[in-house]
């Protein structure tokens, strides 16, 4: 990806809009920088917060015009379909339970969404999302952002091209330390809604990033998921959701993985690990050291592929900026899935496909992920019990 | 641990005889080096192969007189047992299946026996090999070294004195990749018996390696394993016994566990982590560099614990030969096994029980190792269900 | 640092204008997405090539208006300084030896600079430059982009409040590989001007990374050079500038340290490494893995202190948008250097001084670096005679 | 190498006596476990202390006969000379200024010799003790063991065979703590007599590690130095000897290099790393973790090369005993020394040179390494100029 394109910038650039992400937020000032790295959106409206009072203090303090900051997403998701120059775009930026419905007010006025993850609270609001989504003209973009590392589109990228053989092995696991104690019962806003149902939906770890693990495992290996056999608990007294996810996992074609997700693991800060085994050779990545990826062709020495360094490929380099040594963090790999979603918006302005190599978790992805949160607390109800993906994944 | 006592050499030396360990063999030339680091044992007698021929041959190789060659372990153990310098103690060095009839030779004549893990081939000799080992005067030792090392008394040590807190949580693996592809058909000796139920027992990869993760786990944590639930593959075509499994585990008191064996992982050697997460802390090792211990106090940095440097603890020095940053390895850590037995070796002598803090795998070790692979095969053949691990621990 | 302020954005903003950094250049676009991330300039003007027609096309490129694109930097100065919403400051990220000249037009006309490192291509002109940086009213920033990571910030901080004890050993390192073959002859326009004393000076290596090594470990460990002993050499036939450069440092106070910097050592992309020593304790990073500082408290277990993580001081986490674990960057710590002289600016426009705590590299540093390139040169000259660093430092 | 060798026992052992290494003392003890980890020697004679009674006592600990230990070497020379069984190879452990006087002893008896390092306390020393060497029919082994280091064996064979083209730098360094504080005022011995001018010579931390560095490099690049600049320090007041040591280094043939020793740098236990950089690629290798050794080859991906593992070549594999990912470590490395010098000393009793492959350092080694601390000395002293290694190295 060039740094800037060779085109004319203003043909470029996309009007983006936002749904939360007001003061105190945090997500939502990650979807900003993200978004203004590569220059490709301008933040020109917003239902920042709940009241249209606080939603204008954060439009002040964010640059977008007064007229422009709603209190409620369905005034905002309404006018600015009507306006000449209105929003082309929404990044939603809410706690999970609201995906939904803010998704469906824009998706239906083809007004294109980029939402955060997991796709929503509960499986039957994905479900009804998927159909909206699908019966929309408008893009759905789901911000698994970790599919976004150059790393991992290489990684992808040798697997397809069948570096590694036959994969007969998926090694996942994200582990975190920060709800190691009650954390949501000091008042911290983050744990609170986290580890709330009413919010976050039925998983807590499992579905806060057990979904990332699940899903870049998922978009890497290309392997399809055929059954899972999960053991969740929450190990800190009190907790309504899981804090730690143990599971078991049979792909189609015969391969088999553990994924494994905590919140209550000393030590970890943000420890997504992802390795990948076939019979010709393993890869092996963790997200806090993005830019190296170990790979061991069978019977050789291990290398250590680096960002845009000897042994990068076309597909690691696309999504790079600057040169090997120089380290790009988890804002540029968030600020590639903005940037592979303006590709596709500018290309949907002209009737056409998104640019060949283009790419971004969607609608499906995000089904599959509500699915996984909901087939492994079920399978851990059930004694675990090896559970079919397939049959919540249906429509 | 001092390099050598500062008591007379004499009275700590043992006479010490092997079975099994002839030319070809792997594991017998690592038993001869731990038995020599520490200057505790001469090696006197052996049934180093299958013929009085071979058997001769090694031991002029070793400097075994040739009359204490033997051809056979029942010879060797019934003229050995009667000699007035006679041995000590045995190594046993076999395949495994031989593992309880030799050991049954010698304990039942008082000779203390020093065996190379698993304890036995099957559930039905484990069990077995117990009573003729509580019945027997001579201590049994299993040689799994990995409790050897340095860091992982130490790390033991730590979670006794409730460092971690309450533990919570315990991932282990044990992966390499030697055999990725078929390499039994090849005439590889190694690689020969440990595929081949008839010497190896019903596990593959379990009974290899997956004993000696689950002797380390429950060694460290010192957790008690209440149930697993296990899914174990063959994944080169044709093989007999599992070449990978994956296993969540309960334990007493609620902690949980994920555990990884595998011998197709494309660039893993022999890499044995362990991971220990309690609810003021977390512990990290891999065996591949098994000079340091991460220790992390919940909330406050990690701390890279060395051996014999700043924050090492008398649990690690004891067993340390040579100052911190001066790498000790796999052999010491065996040797370590090696030296612990010999203080209780010779503490028999005198009729009184082992110094304080000496301590080695043993008969329930060996038996929890055998019933743990059983355990596994049979989760796995009934679909991953959850078993009880006392059932396999009954006698 | 907030990652955007609470403040009306308006106010929080710069208008920015370029020299250099039209299309096929680097550094240009680095600099664009650093003054991006934080929101707090906004490109308008730039002279971004060395003819009126490339510099209107970059324009367009960059959303830049038509008739803000010059030709000309000293065109852009002037009518820039006349214009009603003129720039307020200007990035120059031109090739070495324009550094000076440029910087002059703007400075003298009251716009503030922030300039690409090293400060110029000779001493003469480095000491004029520091005259009109000095007699103007206008800030000038220079983008020694390595300080602006947070955990630098925290380390010069830890020594600054003494946990290192008296600092004895400073040692650092930047080595790099992409220069080990004569890549200037290839037409590689990057490898053409700094391997060209016309462009870029009499430093080759010294000049383009071992000044950032030097500013470096000079702005952490607050140590002040008094002499150096320097070895160059051009290992690669033909080159005219060193590509390696060993250096020996004493400093005021007593303390030694080594630096080394190289581009011809294979297998280092850009491995800059910074190693102080005081009797109390040590620090150790690398900027390829940033978001990580070893601190080692004599006598105790090294800690691993993580940005914003666990031990993370207020000094790094000003400079920090997202919490540890989430790694952070090249493009963040580039950032970093613009937002706070995006405070200054702010500031200035008020006629106050910059807020507490706000810092950035100058003139000063700029002077030091080609003082240092200027001393390494000559005391090579002189077989590596000692020379003082103060004579070099004289205005 | 085999862990034993195919022939008998007998015909391999080598009677081995000691000097030093009574109780208290370190290097004894390692001295001892190296010669016996292959079973090549059996130590049967020693005048382990400077008195009868203490060498008596630290004989029986050892299993040395009573009539075979002895207060004074030159006693115990004359009689093992003269024994029929007496020893054939000697090991000198005793401080620095001991070696000559007692290698000379056993050498002009035909006894060989394997001395600690550094080879003697002075210059004049180490030239006489080199007459002495050569005109002895007797072996002399320095223990240099870090050469003994499988990686390190692979390293050099790789730079003999040009697989890093020409070289053109040699980074080495070797760096501790322990001497960060004035240890040698409380009595501890180790601390004592290395920092002691009458004991060690005029080299401290240059005697004590530098010269393994300075060994290390040259074994491994097989550059041979040309001149030095040094600047040395004695940081903990007091201290009589340097305990920071800064080295340029200048090689026939146009190679450079920098040399780093310290016993003051905190958090650094044992850290010796050798990197070496050639035309064609780069090599990586750092003490602490042996098993390793990284390989950038120019333009290709870094690749881990691992002892007895996926890349081992004949040079490491002959001084390996176990499989990769199994750690050996500092006592196999030195045991290495131990077991080539016994495949020479076998030979010599045939009146044959060593078996090809078989090296070890000698005198010659030796008086470099000493010359190397007195170029050092003398540089420092005089304010770092170049000194010509050659005249140091006159006889």
């Amino acid at each position: 990806m060039a740094i800037e394109g060779s085109t004319n910038k203003a043909s470029r650039r996309i009007r983006l809009g936002m749904v939360g992400g007001g003061r105190d937020a945090f997500i939502g000032g990650v979807h900003r920088i993200a978004s203004r790295i590569d220059d490709r959106y301008e933040l020109v409206a917003g239902a920042f917060s709940s009241t249209p009072e606080k939603s204008k203090a954060s439009a002040a303090d964010l640059g977008v015009a007064e007229d422009r900051a709603y209190g409620d997403y369905v005034e905002m998701a309404k006018r600015e379909a009507r306006l000449k120059n209105g929003i082309e775009a929404v990044s939603i930026v809410t706690p999970n339970h609201m995906h939904f419905p803010v998704a469906r007010e824009f998706l239906k006025r083809g007004i294109h969404v980029i939402c955060d993850k997991p796709l929503t609270s509960t499986l039957a609001d994905a479900r009804k999302l998927a159909k909206v989504a699908e019966a929309s003209g408008a893009l759905f973009v789901l911000t698994h952002n970790y599919t976004g590392y150059p790393m991992m589109r290489q990684a992808r990228d040798m697997i397809a091209k069948g570096e590694l053989g036959t994969i007969r092995l998926v090694q996942v696991e994200y582990a975190q330390d920060w709800l190691s104690e009650k954390l949501e019962d000091t008042g911290q806003k983050q744990a609170g809604w986290r580890t709330d149902p009413a919010r976050s939906g039925i998983g807590g770890s499992t579905g806060d990033i057990g979904t990332h693990a699940f899903n870049l495992a998922s978009f890497v290996s290309g392997l399809e998921l055929e059954s899972l056999c999960a053991d969740l608990d929450s190990f800190v007294e009190g907790r309504q959701l899981d804090d730690n996810g143990h599971v078991l996992m049979r792909f189609s074609g015969g391969a088999k993985g553990m994924l494994w997700c905590s919140q209550v693991a000393p030590g970890n800060e943000n420890a997504l690990k992802l390795r990948i085994y076939g019979d010709k050779g393993g890869l092996e990545w963790a997200q806090e050291d993005p830019n190296y990826l170990w790979y061991a062709p069978l019977g050789e020495p291990k290398r250590l592929l680096t960002r845009n360094g000897a042994g990068a490929t076309e597909a690691s380099q696309r999504l790079s900026r600057i040169p090997g040594g120089h380290p790009e963090g988890y804002l540029e790999g968030f600020a590639n899935i903005y940037s592979e979603a303006a590709e596709a918006i500018i290309a949907h302005r002209d009737g056409k496909p998104a640019p060949e190599g283009v790419m971004f978790p969607g609608i499906e992805e995000g089904l599959a992920g509500v699915a996984f949160v909901t087939a492994c607390v079920e399978s851990s109800r059930r004694d675990s019990v090896w559970v079919k993906f397939g049959n919540y994944m249906r429509r």
